[in-house]
């Protein structure tokens, strides 16, 4: 077997067969095959397209590319991922909901990156929080009380990581079976049985057309359904921030609130459905009606909140956080940007507002840039909200005041000012075979 | 300006523009742009294609990426190149014909690869001829008499030569732009302003389907033209070998034969084809009947038998072999392979009989391999013929008695008898502006 014939096989728009994608990233992960045959490969399957077959195939050879997760003694356990935006703190909203539900939760998570906020860097703004677990400690604390939340261990999908940094230098980034596959082989290397995807569309988004967002979806939960996971989506809204707060602090303090009843709106609905099909995956729940039921009964009983707690002690933060969100890191300057014209708020350039957080501190532009997980803004208004001069429309919080300012500027430019506006449609499709 | 989006304007099947071709070229070259992101291009361009601004840009990017012959001081000044077959002498017999009609020739050739014999190759056979020579003796020797084929100097087209390495090993060699590009760049660089192609197809050529050598061919001419030089192809066949002898000394026998009026056939039709066309795009001859006359006479009068002993001369060469061809190399062994079976020869592997002359020494399976001139073989059957048991099919020269057999074994395979044969079209067709 030549990795030349396997190129020349995708090139002519042939289905290439199992061991045809075991010999490429096996050979890839050793160096055995160099980046230019693995590269000439990528824009050939990106341009031709891979199959459902191909995809599973590919998915599963990058998921035994290295560290795998065997979570059996646990039984029936849940993941969920999202494909990242800005102001998305579902997870920590959901995970706490479904646990208080009797659903088990092993999420592992990742960082932030670019304009997308992280799940594990905003549980580090958490004081005290750890989100570096060893994996029996992992194991132990989901037996214990339900749920933890960690990062992928160092040699999970190696051979992912090989390819998406190939793929982001050339061009191969956006192709919809490579997005699924790297995406999924992170999930079944994560070892649920269940999987709970939450595909963004709009301009914070990766997959900006809703289109994309709802085939790439349809993908991903085929490709966990052929691996055996029991998997669904739903198509969210990402043309604004789903959240009102923007920073990791700040964005744990929403998600405290919403946990403790204080806000609804958007976070809360998205992070319903999500939890709500969980519960059907996972048979606690017979119906979305019934998960509602589960749902709102252990938020309004605060129970999720108490859940949301016992994970915080369980990794070694101060749950008191819960209570007292004063407790949480705060910013030393907060500054007001108000409406310099009138209108009503037509559109957001969401990824750009991720990016202003990043110039406050609150992202990275690489992955070893550290963060300051106190600066951030909050969101005063939303699209289809009237603007008058004045109004506050974004209340900043930073630690340098240089840094604010141009954060303001960029703010500026970010939201359309028009005589009319339709709200965007928060959730779009759902892709699930629960009832 | 980025690589990166190079690569996805191509993927995205979107023009080049002349900065974006000159940046990958020059940042290629000087190795700022890793082979990943090149072979990622080129795979988005063997399937998304390059059009003829584009082709035209690329081939005189990768002409200007080194040496480039200044011929201007001779004048109309022609060169000839074949896509490459077995059998294929015409270069030893088109550069004397249209020399003795007033043409010049400055011809750079190369050397046999894989089952194709070459030039430079076949002249070496020639006691005493050389082909290295330096570029003013070369320029002198077209000046004084009017012909001269060299070997390509060591820096001219380094582009292509990267290029087409990476090519090959990253499954983007059968493209035609790309095809059309390489060959054309160096053709440019070489400096002749009259350029007359052979386009071969059939079993024992680069391109076996004849339609997609005639796109070869348009887009080449067009490439030709659009560079300013006068340009015209030939589509011929190589179904079968050109000429009855495949070897080094055999070939130059053979084209000695064909310059001395002693054989005719194929080699001489096509020979005259190219010949004629190449007067034409001179200017030399009105018309093909015009060329006609003019090359017969050339080649009946021996004027054409003694310009090829003037080249030899001028090259260093022992000019006697034009009238005692005994002077030229010769194989120890001579042995025949008798037919087996009876019918109609219907048809040859052209390039298994390449590369069983390859097996007795005749050619290269690497760069460096050494090759023995006077081994080969002479086809004593063509397509059409009737074979009856016991007829001669190949007589074999050979200088060593274990590659006789294998080679026998070899050629044993490359020919079908049935019952009925069709007579292969030999010249397909002609992309010319000339009348």
């Amino acid at each position: 077997m030549r990795m030349y014939d396997i190129i020349a096989k995708k090139r002519d728009g042939k289905k290439l067969d199992n061991k045809d994608i075991a010999f490429f990233i096996n050979g890839y992960i050793k160096e055995q095959i160099p980046d230019y045959q693995a590269s000439a490969f990528l824009m050939a399957a990106f341009l031709n397209g891979l199959d459902d077959d191909e995809t599973v195939h590919l998915t599963k050879v990058m998921a035994s590319s290295g560290d795998m997760a065997d979570l059996r003694e646990l039984g029936t356990v849940a993941d969920k991922h999202s494909t990242g935006g800005v102001a998305d703190t579902t997870t920590l909203i959901v995970v706490p909901l479904v646990c208080a539900c009797g659903l088990k939760v092993a999420k592992m998570s990742g960082r932030g990156l670019g304009h997308t906020g992280g799940t594990l860097d905003k549980l580090e703004s958490i004081p005290g929080m750890s989100v570096s677990l060893e994996m029996n400690a992992f194991m132990s604390q989901v037996k214990r009380i339900g749920g933890a939340v960690i990062g992928q261990t160092m040699n999970m999908c190696p051979a992912d990581k090989m390819l998406y940094a190939l793929r982001d230098v050339t061009a191969t980034v956006e192709s919809i079976p490579l997005i699924a596959s790297s995406i999924m082989s992170k999930k079944l290397a994560s070892g649920s049985n269940i999987i709970m995807l939450d595909v963004k569309t709009g301009s914070g988004a990766f997959m900006t057309d809703p289109d994309n967002a709802q085939k790439l979806a349809n993908t991903m939960v085929r490709i966990g359904n052929m691996a055996g996971r029991k998997t669904a989506a739903i198509i969210s809204d990402m043309s604004q921030p789903l959240g009102l707060a923007v920073g990791n602090s700040l964005e744990v303090i929403e998600a405290i609130d919403v946990l403790s009843g204080r806000i609804q709106g958007d976070l809360l609905t998205v992070s319903l459905s999500l939890a709500s099909r969980m519960l059907c995956l996972a048979n606690i729940a017979k119906n979305d009606e019934d998960a509602n039921a589960m749902l709102l009964e252990a938020l309004h009983s605060k129970r999720a909140l108490h859940k949301f707690g016992e994970i915080i002690t369980a990794q070694g933060g101060n749950t008191n956080v819960i209570h007292d969100t004063s407790l949480m890191p705060h910013a030393r300057i907060i500054s007001t940007l108000h409406a310099k014209s009138e209108g009503i708020l037509t559109a957001t350039d969401c990824k750009r507002i991720g990016e202003a957080a990043g110039m406050l501190g609150a992202g990275r532009l690489k992955k070893d840039d550290i963060i300051d997980p106190a600066v951030g803004f909050i969101i005063k208004k939303r699209i289809g909200d009237t603007v008058k001069y004045g109004d506050e429309l974004f209340e900043v919080h930073a630690n340098d005041e240089n840094k604010i300012e141009e954060a303001m500027k960029y703010l500026e430019k970010c939201i359309t000012l028009t005589n009319s506006a339709k709200s965007p449609t928060l959730i779009y499709g759902l892709v699930s075979s629960c009832g």
